[in-house]
């Protein structure tokens, strides 16, 4: 079974489109009907993967893109038919990568494609593996944000570490990352600390190389109850959605792999009442238990590998000769994807979430009786 | 929609019974007709679940399971029809559970399955969120394991950290880790450290505490090309069943975590040839391009978090007067899951492999065709 | 993808075992918790297979089936985990199925099967294909319909036509086939034409002949808005779990068939307003437009094949030696499967209105909160 | 669950648009790599649903759809990528339906689409259920038909009846049928009978009525062993896909309800040997045992209502007000949707026979190796 290109199984997420074809676009199955939805909630989303503070951190492939959505709205509102929203390929310079067609590029999808799909792929710019064909989560992420808003749900990503600079502690509220992770062309909350991680980018960036980091996320008042054990355990699936995001290779919750080497007392979050309410006192298991969550703010954390599109000679193969050669990767690229992984990740777990909270009967399939 | 108790696309794993209920079991459906298959197959790894050499580290219920296959099986080969296994509940004191009623224990999933199913949950035991429901995963494990040596396939699981005592690199070969580790009470591969580790629970269980560890898995001889994206990649079908086992909160491939630290330049493995063949001259990526296998060793690695129930006091809530109170988990208890959990990795991991081997269109339907 | 025994998105009913193996049974994922229901309830419902007052028109098997519930009950209720009913095997001369081994009986499926798995099936009495596998849709239908009735809908089956006896059109309201039903051993709520049909059933055994005949169900009190278009429509998820009843070959809602031949005009069911409600005068449609119930009655009738098991020599191959043969099937057999197959149309229904039902958001996840 | 708008579990078909939104769509993902396909393939059919030679036995809406695909195709081959194909909406009218925002048509699915989607539903021209949308089962069935061909397999469906005209036995071969059928504006392979199902359209457009019909479809050449039993039969599953044709109210396969009043002995299909080879002598179970293909002919058989749209005046409600009122249909309609059902009867036997053949592993994933 090829078929993979679909998430969710409440909130269907169908993903389309290549790099250097016509378009990238998403299909939303199972939206409830009368959420209040526009091109523009989208489009803000989109405007928002760029660092304009800084475009000489990422590719040069600066198109702006713009949102159509072609079905599944009705004046001013979901239906409850299927949404597609497509983004155009503008900028799309093929010929960049005739190159690797028959030599793969290190740490790409190039080799692995080309076995799979027996040489089908449309290798341009990586064709379906590019983070081009992140947009399309976005484009969902955007309206399963929108969803999850009318439960008060809300979620919110942000880079902690690019290669070696690493955020420390601090005592930041929700609210003020939110406010100040867009100051920060790396989308990094402490604003001092996202200034060294643009330095190290741009560092790497001279020396022809690339890096990777670290991107947590939040995802607030998610009501206690939410997730399917034992297989689509809320874990299992953010997790699931999270690796799916190129680039990404580990996901861990709450205190992670760090909880590996602490004792049960340290680890195990205390049930206490606090106005009324049982809540944790502390949150190490990152708002999930046994798969469903606790009423904690979930918290998920990902790492990033950097770029595998770097200008320092690499060693390779040709594959039509079967031949060791070298290979220096042209094209635009971003010495750092993590900035723009941000909205991509915050876009995984919310499509997840939204998802899930349908699962548990927590959104009406219909928004608003309309008049 | 509740249903989440099944995961794989054409090898359909359906997961069943609760610790203090009558059984626990497993359908598997998808399986090609034609694998020579008894029960045999799957005690032998049933049996292998309890480290013999030293009971002490682990629970006290020690019952030994006996697995029955009720369906799919005709003269000794899979029929093609849903294969059914079952292991009965014998050491159930579930009165021992009476406590835990109104006063979940933290870190377990007794507060948010309450909340979930209303309190219609069968709590004791943690139910189904009980460690003794990964028998249903070993019993699946099994088949998965079976089938997939005949493309070849294996898979090994082994501890590589119990707390603070984590093995060193090594130079191990699969078959010397394979042969070694069930010398391991905690199935650590280097012996002197699986002492060490031993030490560390023996300890931990002294003082009322429990302990985690980190899992690492390695798949041998997984074919380039197997993994569907974008959604059903490989890596992300793989965490979705590890997070789907109690206890794992961290899942990596490859340098995981590490690669976030890595410059483009040293985490990008280049291509070579051997032998005539296209390889990878090393492994960081940890055997996963773009979700697909690259051909070489699937390597992933799962942070185990220390076992909730710990003899210590530890601080809760009784939901039913809704005021703080204290718990001491009575009660058979494991200081350490991970030795346990190390087959059922290793299962997560094969019934995975054998659902995208099969969705790859590199598993016959029909195994021999029978005279 | 081999795997195809479960059936239902939210209600998701997955069948296992064969005629002559250990068991057959059915596991349910996806019920809400909260469901008082027990093994009584299943057992009532099995009970009714067979028609105890002429035991003489149904196959000499005459075992009594006796239901086991093994996971997902917990103190008389439902717990949102899976549930697992089977029904021991306990009458099987599997030698008088050695014949067919190699000579498949015209109409079953022991050629498709045998093509299909490759010989290995198990083709005892039809293995996975045998009648006797019904048994599994009944136990599921059993909880559905309670389920169903916590939402005050019914679902009534009966026998309309055995051969060329047909009932007429009569006036007999739901609760006087609800009551006559089970009077009759063919299940036809018309007593005196269920007389000839017995007659016929009778002279048709005689004959070393079977018959076939239709059945008609009526699903009462679905709401408006169940199903989900365009494909999941609920004519078509009906459909589907209809002809995966062995034995049918047609299926038809409300005029079915004959709309074909109405004018638009008198096949159109006109809106009107009865007690401050909209209802239809009519009901061609079957209670559904558009794939969506209308909350008219649910109507649908299909059509069962003869009994392809006959007495009488009939033509077939041998596939070892691929030569013809001549076969007259021993063993026992029912002359005519329709009052069997009642409940199991019944079934079939409720498990889709109940998998609909949920999926519309009609049914709430927990039941009933418990004190 | 709202999802319901794909189908397929291996070639999984995505429909999506309105018929007074921009366009029409569809997604196909599973579809194997290498695959000659391009947008002349898709408008042939397309071309092919409008009876040019009768214009005026069609709704006046004679849109030249003409297909783009815009992913999933790579010089020409496919990539193994999602396909996207659309057809925008060209005439649309939406003047013509405000009349019926409130009061809903007789028969159509403007009241149940009201209910189920809270009055959200874009209801011009039926929306989603409208007629128009089968464009985009259309397109998938293009793509599956070519992927058929590389297996030899041919779907063919043709008109049978037309209100009260029907066609008489015939002894026409699948390749006359085929030459014959677009002879006939009503797709009637029986070129006279098809001029009376003509007239009898003609005459009830007169008189403001419509007429229904019978579609016959036949598959040839789909081998033996294809269908997955118990749930995913392969009637059950081409059940499905036919009822989510709007209008269709009755499928049978092979004798279907005439097969009610047979004996076993007449409806059984022997078993015979022809030139080396098992082939049955007849073919009353339309070429499916078991749910599983048996080599010979698939023939199913679907009715499709007279078209609800009628210009003579109609009983219905105002919904707004909640009293009764009349309704005149006007806008453009087809007195008779069955021609242009035709196509659509047979994209729907294309894609599920496309999907059962993935699932048995009669496709190559790749279907051939690029130079």
């Amino acid at each position: 079974m090829l078929a993979g290109n679909s998430i969710g199984k409440e909130f269907v997420v169908t993903s389309f489109g290549e790099s250097h074809g016509k378009l990238v676009g998403v299909i939303v199955d199972g939206c409830p009907s009368g959420l209040p939805f526009s091109e523009s909630d989208v489009q803000a989303e989109l405007d928002q993967r760029i660092p304009l503070q800084r475009p000489d951190i990422v590719s040069a492939r600066l198109e702006k893109d713009i949102v159509e959505i072609s079905a599944g709205l009705f004046n001013g509102f979901t239906t409850g038919a299927p949404i597609c929203m497509t983004v155009k390929n503008k900028e799309t310079k093929s010929s960049d990568y005739d190159a690797i067609k028959d030599s793969p590029r290190p740490a790409h999808a190039d080799y692995t494609a080309r076995i799979k799909y027996g040489g089908f792929n449309d290798y341009r710019g990586g064709g379906r593996f590019s983070g081009r064909v992140t947009v399309a989560l976005v484009m969902a992420g955007a309206l399963a944000k929108k969803l999850l808003r009318t439960c008060g749900v809300d979620v919110l990503a942000y880079t902690t570490a690019i290669g070696k600079v690493k955020m420390g502690d601090n005592n930041l509220s929700f609210t003020e990352i939110q406010k100040r992770k867009f100051e920060s062309a790396v989308r990094c909350p402490d604003l001092s600390c996202g200034e060294r991680m643009i330095d190290a980018i741009v560092e790497a960036k001279k020396e022809g190389e690339s890096l990777g980091g670290i991107i947590e996320c939040v995802a607030l008042n998610v009501p206690a109850g939410v997730g399917e054990p034992l297989f689509d355990a809320l874990d299992a699936d953010l997790a699931k959605a999270l690796f799916s995001v190129p680039a990404v290779k580990a996901v861990e919750f709450g205190a992670g792999f760090a909880s590996a080497e602490l004792k049960g007392s340290e680890n195990n979050d205390a049930f206490c009442i606090k106005e009324g309410k049982v809540v944790l006192s502390t949150n190490l298991a990152g708002g999930i238990l046994g798969g469903i969550s606790s009423g904690m703010p979930i918290l998920v954390r990902v790492a990033v590998k950097p770029t595998p599109s770097i200008s320092k000679e690499q060693k390779t193969v040709n594959l039509a000769k079967i031949e060791e050669t070298t290979l220096r990767v042209s094209g635009r690229h971003d010495p750092c994807v993590v900035p723009k992984a941000v909205p991509v990740v915050e876009a995984a777990v919310a499509v997840t979430l939204a998802d899930h909270m349908l699962r548990s009967g927590l959104v009406p399939r219909i928004l608003k009786e309309q008049k």
